[in-house]
């Protein structure tokens, strides 16, 4: 084990980083932001060897890659609360995947990676067909303890540290060798596929830059050229001065709808400081940041309703987009696209025909509508 | 009424093409292959003025569009089948979408359409924002009369006259002014959202080219200029000289899990011969289809099996990638691409964080584990 202050931990809001191994080799980090006893707990459970059969292919038709993990089919699939493997140890019936009796957040290689580090060597299928090691790495972020909490309703103090945990791992991943991308996410609710309810989110650390983000870095470094500005400070100007989308506006951080919002509630979370990504946002961002976000997500809780007028909780894909780890970062923009596909209550928008097929997206709900809706939510 | 043989409509497999109006003025299209007496009924519904009120937005971040169809809201969601409006007239308790007592394969314009003619001037709403006309059309495509069939299980005439229909409107839409792209595809099963059990696809006439399209159109062109040959035929060649992943072959036409496959059970079905899209196949490659394809089809009814070993109906999306409508027809080659999302009985694979994020796709299952499945499956 090893402790010490996180990356770029300030004074103002110190958090302990405390690095250990898990039975099968995987690494374990906590970020405590309370003064506990020294996280030394030894994992004491017989696990098999990490798996270690990942690989990518690219997809010739698109230039993109697939992560192949076949792997993963025997994932752990909802599990009751006393078998859930990201509660600390001791609370439930078997060790979990905290050893510690107790963490504030924590983060640990994924048990069953899109992208693991690999050791044997890649088969190569043939002359037309290339191959490669799926040399990234996939982490789990547990936001809390807590097996009931959400996110949204995490002490401000929580929230500062899985943002100083998102920047750790920003800079630390995005430092190696073999990684091109560092992707912070949370999937939110069984609607959208998660398998564990345990508050907690993912990082994935892509050994190539995926489809999307090389979109993007391709288009801001095209307006990059031309105009000598950065596409996502003018679509923020654009947007500020339009008005009619914005949702909330703080000193460091705005809040707004896209013009060409795709899904059916659609928020973009932008700074107003040109920033990358995480890892080099200031302390005064992270603060306000840590009270910003959750309150907009409070008002995803209220956004639908039932028939007795109660919020229903939202399902959510939070998608932290940033630079590339080692490319475009004079050009790409931090933001957090913040999406639903709950269109009405116990309706979802499915990525069918369209959307999945040929890329053509439909949004059957008016942006403006959207940021109207998510105005009178504010409080 | 104005009754006329379907567009390339051969000797051996004569089609009759009737083209009526609904109430609301929208399009009807009957394509027969039986005797029937003249398709001469009126639509008798009172139906509001036809909805106009569709746009696209330019998403300035990833130079895509995204058409914003706000009235879709409230479209027809799984009515119970005496109310079906694909049905004939007089099958149900009231007046459907079809006027007619009975129909081979019907096609008409969507009710709710997603890319609708626009008569109204479109909002302009800033600078920095580009909005146009949602010029496009989409199209209902009713597969047979009865509502308890599946594609699978069509008589082979049906689906001939199926294809004839996709031929006729692929060339009638792509030569329309507006018109940059035409895709035919059908969503089937709950699990990905249909919400209308009687057997249809759609078309969808995009007023641009969708973001897939566009990828995948200057890949070919790329690989055209540095090779000379089609980035599609040599895919075909490669995956016929390695082998492992061919699922079936024909006289026309072969069917391979694609090297990089994205999906739990993906699918591509090719002709041998190059050719841009639907409207351009020849007899003998349309009669090889109509065989073919439902055979393919009937396996993926058998891919999962329930507790009692019986057959689970496979959800799935199949998506015919044809060349744009006004440019790359050199270089691009029509293909299906059939997917699902379910990876195992009552287990669905979402599309979450990381592909909808930042388009990072994940695959548990391995393309050759899929495709030996497949093979094991013919029958």
């Amino acid at each position: 084990m090893t402790t010490a202050p996180a990356h770029a931990s300030p004074a103002s809001h110190p958090v302990r980083r405390t690095v250990g191994a898990l039975a099968d080799g995987r690494e374990i980090i906590y970020f405590d932001d309370t003064a506990v006893a020294p996280r030394e707990a030894v994992d004491t459970r017989r696990l098999g060897a990490r798996s270690t059969a990942g690989h990518i292919r690219h997809d010739v038709l698109t230039g993109d890659w697939v992560a192949i993990a076949g792997h993963r089919m025997n994932r752990t699939f909802l599990p009751p609360k006393d078998l859930c493997p990201l509660c600390p140890t001791g609370r439930g019936s078997a060790p979990s995947e905290i050893p510690d009796g107790d963490y504030d957040v924590v983060v640990f290689e994924n048990r069953f990676p899109s992208y693991a580090p690999v050791t044997e060597p890649v088969p190569v299928v043939g002359a037309g067909f290339e191959v490669a090691a799926a040399g990234g790495r996939t982490e789990v972020v547990c936001f809390t303890s807590d097996h009931d909490a959400s996110f949204s309703t995490l002490p401000t103090t929580r929230v500062r540290t899985v943002i100083d945990a998102w920047g750790d791992r920003t800079a630390e991943l995005g430092a190696r060798g073999g990684v091109d991308h560092v992707f912070c996410f949370e999937n939110r609710g069984q609607e959208i596929g998660v398998t564990l309810h345990h508050p907690h989110g993912q990082i994935y650390a892509y050994p190539y830059i995926p489809e999307r983000t090389a979109i993007m870095l391709a288009r801001a470094r095209e307006h990059h050229a031309r105009t000598g500005r950065l596409l996502g400070a003018d679509v923020l100007a654009d947007e500020l001065a339009d008005g009619a989308r914005i949702v909330a506006t703080g000193t460091h951080w705005v809040a707004y709808v896209p013009f060409a919002a795709r899904w059916p509630m659609e928020l973009h979370l932008v700074p107003r400081r040109d920033v990358p990504d995480l890892a080099v946002l200031d302390d005064d961002e992270r603060d306000e940041l840590a009270t910003f976000y959750p309150e907009l997500l409070r008002r995803l809780d209220r956004y639908h309703v039932d028939e007795r007028g109660h919020g229903i909780a939202m399902p959510y894909i939070a998608a932290w987009h940033q630079a590339p780890a080692k490319q475009g970062r004079d050009v790409s923009r931090l933001f957090l696209q913040l999406m639903t596909i709950l269109r009405a209550p116990g309706k979802l928008k499915y990525l069918a025909g369209s959307e999945s097929g040929v890329g053509g997206w439909v949004n059957d709900a008016q942006p403006e509508a959207i940021a109207a809706r998510l105005r009178d939510l504010a409080g």
